[in-house]
């Protein structure tokens, strides 16, 4: 399930700026989701219901937030 | 998907305030929608949904909290 | 969006104790729900589905969970 | 809205044992549903909504989850 | 509604680890079910629903993964 | 009912990276969904649902990120 999917980009949490962690957040949530369903097609028939859905938009956003959360803490916020 | 969109503005989670930080936390919320669904008119058509929908209101707001728990600690709860 | 609403009554997270938290919880929000659909009367003519279905009663409070660990944890849980 | 109900009980977070944060986790939980819908009549008429549907119930387990997570922080997990 | 069901098995959060903290999740999810509905015979009823629904099986899991990051940190994840 | 299925893959949540981390969380996930529908038929007749719909995807992957959380913190976020 996981063998062909990435999913950890770049093998680490650390990243330069609070932007390159929101980049990281959106990747590691689209990847459990590509190895969950890892038929590119049938993702690709899915992808408008994502993005029309105002429901599954913010849904969306939420898992970004919480990844995010985990990625925030690993770089301490970025704190000198 | 990132490309034009301005993932964290103002490239920082520090803020001087709570009041500044809810700020943040609603404009990062949205970033990522307009990053889903980069067309602004349709995303301006999913906007009265947003607005109308009860549901779609709180879900908003639960995204908002989440953010925010993360920018408040970055900032350590604006602690002295 | 934020111009008219006080994102933050009080401008500050600090309270005297966990009832207050709990209050400022629950204002904070309401107030992105404010930001969100600043329609005074429109607003009004959701807040019956608000009060009457359980689901939304159910969100909300979660809501107010989520937004009073933070405050909680602002104020260090009002430990000494 | 929160003038009559107590929004917490004993006016502390801090209790002797995991199950007595259990429980005011479940009445914290319960109190901003009772603020938000004050009226007693109604509150019963939705009653058998919450404890007949699976995914009320679960959403209400999650709401007991979220605060008793902050409760148990305040508490230091009831280490000595 | 808390008297005959007992909200958190063994009235402790620690473990010996990992394993026995995924059952004591799983348990003190279940225990806020059966408070907030106390007829065994109503919650059997309702039992095929969380089994056989993908959406309840999810949300389920989400209250495990709650409770355990609780349980997880009362244990100070069981680093020596 | 968590007689038969391990609910801790390799009895610890310390892992050697992140990527590792976020298999142990989708196995975690899984596994309390296992123990909660343990007929493995009935589960593969549920399968093509989080496959396909994209509110189950999300809210599978929001569960990954929920127990990759506490892992990752188990971890102390792979720092040195």
């Amino acid at each position: 399930m996981s063998g062909l999917v990435q999913l950890v980009p770049n093998r680490t949490l650390l990243t330069n700026s609070p932007k390159e962690s929101r980049q990281l957040a959106m990747k590691v949530a689209r990847v459990v989701i590509e190895a969950t369903q890892p038929d590119t097609s049938r993702r690709e028939r899915l992808r408008p219901a994502y993005a029309e859905d105002p429901a599954l938009l913010i849904a969306l956003e939420q898992n970004v937030a919480l990844e995010f959360a985990v990625i925030a803490a690993a770089n301490n916020y970025w704190k000198k």
